[in-house]
C-alpha cells in the first residue's frame, strides 16, 4: 500500500502548549513525493503509549515516521524505547559522536557528557545524519515496515527529511503519482461555492477529489489526483482545474497555493510598483505579511504604525481637529492616514487601517471589531468599513486579509 | 480512567495544507478542567479511516472528542457516518433548524436547501447548540464511552467546548486536579539547563513531572502535578516551582506561561512608560507581537518600518552618507534608526533592527541571517550584532525575540 503514518511524541502536544507544525510540513513533503499520509497520531512521553502507537500504526501504514522525544533531557524516553522495540543494544555511533563534537566546536561551547550521549544509538538502526543538531535520526525495518525516528526540532527534522528520508523512501518504493491544484476564493461562502460547482463535483472521476478549505474568511478549493503515470495525471488534473477556475472566476484570488499577500506582491512586481502601509489597529501585521515574502523589497517600501494619536499626527500629519471630532476610527482619518503615508514614504500604492480589535475599547457606534480600511494611490483613495466579531488576534488577521484583498481588486480594476 | 482522546477529521490535515491549531486549544482547556489528553489522532475524509479511529480510540480513552467533517459540502462524510456508528436515523432538529434560519436572517443572506441540511442530526445524539455557526454539535454515549462531535471551524468549536462540552463533562466525572507551572528562560541551552537542575529533577515526587519545551531559541520549563485535592496539589507544585525559579534565576525571563512580548509589556506598564520600534528586516513583526497583547496602547506608541533606503532617510533621518559607506546593516545605522524613532514618535524606549533575513541578499561580510539590534532610551542606545542560520520566517522570529529580550534586560538594569 505504501502509505505513511506520522507519530509525534511529547507531553507538550497533549497539554496544548505548542502547536504541532512538524506533521503539517512532513505531510506536505510526503505528498509531493507521492506518499499518502493516512494518519497522524500524537502521544505523550509515556512508555506504554509510545509502544502502543508503534504497534498500532503498522496496521494502518507501512511507513511510520516518528518525531520528538530525542532530546538530551530525561523526559525523552523515545530512544531507549526504540532500542528495546527493535531488539537492539545501545552503542556509540562514531559518525554521530564526531557530529556532536563538530557542532560544539563550531559554536565554541564546552561539551558535557550529556551531549555526547546523543551519539548512542541502537545497533539495529541505520543512523541518519543530523547536519543541524546533535541528535541523530534512526531508520529501522521490521516485518516489511519502515520506522524512521527524527528529532522534534523543526529545522533538524526538515534537514533529515529532505537530505535522507524522502530520497531513501523514493528509491525503495514505486509510489503512484499525486498531483494537487489549489485556488483561493474570497467574498463567497462555502455553501454558495458548493452550489456553484455542484455539477462539476459530480462529474469528477474517482481518482480526483475536491476539498473545501475555509480559512480567514476565504475558501480554498483543492483538487487532488492520483494515477500511475505522472504525465497523464498532471494533464488530467489540469483539465479539471481549468474548468473549476472558470466556474469560480468571479471570486478567484489566485490559482496558486499561496497566501493572499503573495498574490498582491506579484501584482505589484508585475507593474513595477511599490506599496507602503499606514496601520493603527493591525499594528504592523499587514507589513509583516508583505515582508514575509522573500524579495519583498522589490515591491515594499515601508510603513508607519501609528498606534497613539500623537503618532498619527506626527508621522502621518493627520488633522488633530478631525481626530478629536470624528475619532481615529473614521473614514476621514483612515483616508488622511493613507495620504500621509503616500506622501511621506513615496510609494505608488497604500493600505491604511484604523479600528478597534478588542477585547476592550468598543464604543456604542463603533463596537469591537469595527475597522475602516483605505486603499489607493495618488490618483485616489477608496475607503470601506468592516466589522468582524471574533477575538483580538482573529480580528487583526481578518482585517489585514480584507485590506490586502481590497488593494488586490484596486490593482486589477486599474489595469 | 477519565482520559480523553481527540480525533480531528479532514484531508487538509493529512496533506499538510493547514496546521491543526484546534487540538492544541482543546488539549489546553481539557487539562485546565483536569481531564488528561492521552492521544490526538488526525484522519482524512475517508469512511473506513474515520470508523477505525472511533473503534480504536475508545480503547485508549473514555472521552472521545471529534472535530471537523461537519460542513455542508460533500467532502464532509462525518455526520452520516456517526449516524450509522451510533445506530441512529437522521431527523431534523427543530432548535438547530431555527439556529440556521436565525444566523442567515442576521447576516441578511438567502438560505439555500444545503444550509438547512445542517439541522439534520442522528436521533441517537444530544444536540449541542452552535451559537457561532450553522453546524450543530452532537453528544453520543456508547458502552460507557462519551463521543462528542464538533465542527472544525475554530471559533465554533471553542464556543461549544466552553459553553457546553467541558461543563457537561465536569458534571459527569470527578476528575483529579491537574496543576501546571511554566517559566521561560533565555540565553541557555536545554542540555545546560538539564545539568543545572539535575538534582531538583531527581527529587521530584511521582505525581509531579518536569518538561523542557525549547522554542524560538528559548527554553520553557513546565511542572505538572496531579492529585485528588486541589489545595494540596497547588501548594505542593508552588513549593517545587519556587525552588525551580531559584535554580534558573540567571536565565529567567518570566515565571508565567506567556510569550516574551507580554513580559516586556508588563515591565513597561509598571514603569508607566511607552515604546516604539524602528524595523527594517523584521518588517513590522516586533510591532505585531507587541500589539497582539490586549491593551497594548498603554505601553506602545507606534513604529516606523523602513524597508527602503528612502524610507530610512525620510522617516528616520538616517544619514545618507553613512548608509552608503557602512550599509544599512551596521551599528551606525541601527543606532541612527533608534534615535530617529525616539525623536519622531516621542516614546520613552525604542527597539531598532536592521538585517538580512534571506534567502537572498547576503554579502561576504554580512551573510544571510545577520542583523544589528539596538535598544535604549534618550539616555543611551545599546547595539549588538546577531547571526541566525535558519529560513526567512524563523530568522525574523528569532531576531524579534532577541530584540525584545535585549530591551527586557535594558529595562531591568535601569531599575
Amino acid at each position: 500500500m505504501n502509505e505513511a503514518s506520522i507519530i509525534t511524541i511529547g507531553d507538550e502536544l497533549l497539554i496544548g502548549q505548542v502547536v504541532d507544525t512538524n506533521s503539517a510540513w512532513m505531510a506536505q513533503e510526503l505528498n509531493k513525493a507521492g506518499i499518502r499520509v493516512v494518519r497522524r497520531v500524537a502521544v505523550g512521553d509515556v512508555w506504554d503509549e509510545i509502544w502502543n502507537a508503534l504497534d498500532e500504526e503498522q496496521h494502518h501504514a507501512d511507513i511510520i515516521l516518528i518525531t520528538g522525544g530525542l532530546g538530551p533531557t530525561s523526559d525523552d524516553i523515545t530512544k531507549p524505547l526504540l532500542c528495546k522495540y527493535f531488539n537492539g543494544k545501545m552503542t556509540v555511533n562514531e559518525e554521530a559522536r564526531q557530529n556532536v563534537i563538530d557542532i560544539f566546536t563550531r559554536l565554541n561551547r564546552p561539551i558535557i557528557e550529556r551531549n555526547l550521549l546523543q551519539a548512542e544509538v541502537p545497533d539495529t538502526c541505520r543512523v541518519i545524519r543530523n547536519y543541524r543538531g546533535t541528535a541523530p535520526g534512526m531508520w529501522f525495518e521490521k516485518e516489511g515496515r519502515i520506522f524512521v525516528s527524527m528529532p522534534g526540532v523543526p529545522h533538524e527534522m526538515k534537514g533529515m527529511m529532505e537530505l535522507d528520508v524522502i530520497p531513501a523512501l523514493c528509491r525503495r518504493f514505486n509510489f503512484p503519482h499525486i498531483a494537487h491544484r489549489t485556488l483561493l476564493t474570497a467574498g463567497v461562502g462555502e455553501s454558495f461555492l458548493a452550489e456553484l460547482i455542484q455539477g462539476f463535483e459530480q462529474e469528477l472521476p474517482a481518482n480526483i477529489k475536491l476539498a473545501y478549505l475555509p480559512n480567514y474568511g476565504m475558501v480554498r478549493l483543492r483538487l487532488s489526483a492520483t494515477g500511475p503515470d505522472e504525465k497523464v495525471t498532471e494533464l488530467e488534473i489540469d483539465r479539471f482545474f481549468e474548468r473549476l477556475q472558470g466556474l469560480v472566476k468571479d471570486y478567484l484570488v489566485t490559482n496558486k497555493d499561496e497566501p493572499m499577500e503573495r498574490t498582491v506582491g506579484r501584482l505589484l512586481t508585475r507593474k513595477g510598483c511599490t506599496i507602503c502601509t499606514a496601520e493603527s489597529c493591525t499594528g504592523g501585521y499587514i507589513a509583516h505579511l508583505l515582508t514575509s515574502i522573500p524579495g519583498a523589497s522589490e515591491f515594499y517600501d515601508g510603513s508607519v504604525i501609528s498606534y497613539s494619536y500623537e503618532a498619527k499626527e506626527d508621522l502621518l500629519q493627520v488633522d488633530k481637529t478631525i481626530l478629536e471630532t470624528r475619532g481615529a476610527v473614521s473614514e476621514e482619518i483612515v483616508t488622511q492616514m493613507a495620504k500621509g503615508a503616500l506622501k511621506n514614504i513615496g510609494s505608488d500604492y497604500v493600505i491604511a487601517v484604523s479600528g478597534i480589535m478588542g477585547p476592550e475599547g468598543g464604543l456604542p457606534d463603533k463596537p469591537v471589531g469595527t475597522a475602516w480600511i483605505a486603499v489607493g494611490s495618488k490618483g485616489g483613495i477608496f475607503a470601506k468599513k468592516v466589522h468582524f466579531r471574533f477575538d483580538r488576534i482573529r480580528n487583526i488577521q481578518l482585517t489585514a486579509t480584507t485590506a490586502l484583498d481590497m488593494l488586490r481588486k484596486f490593482l486589477l480594476q486599474e489595469s
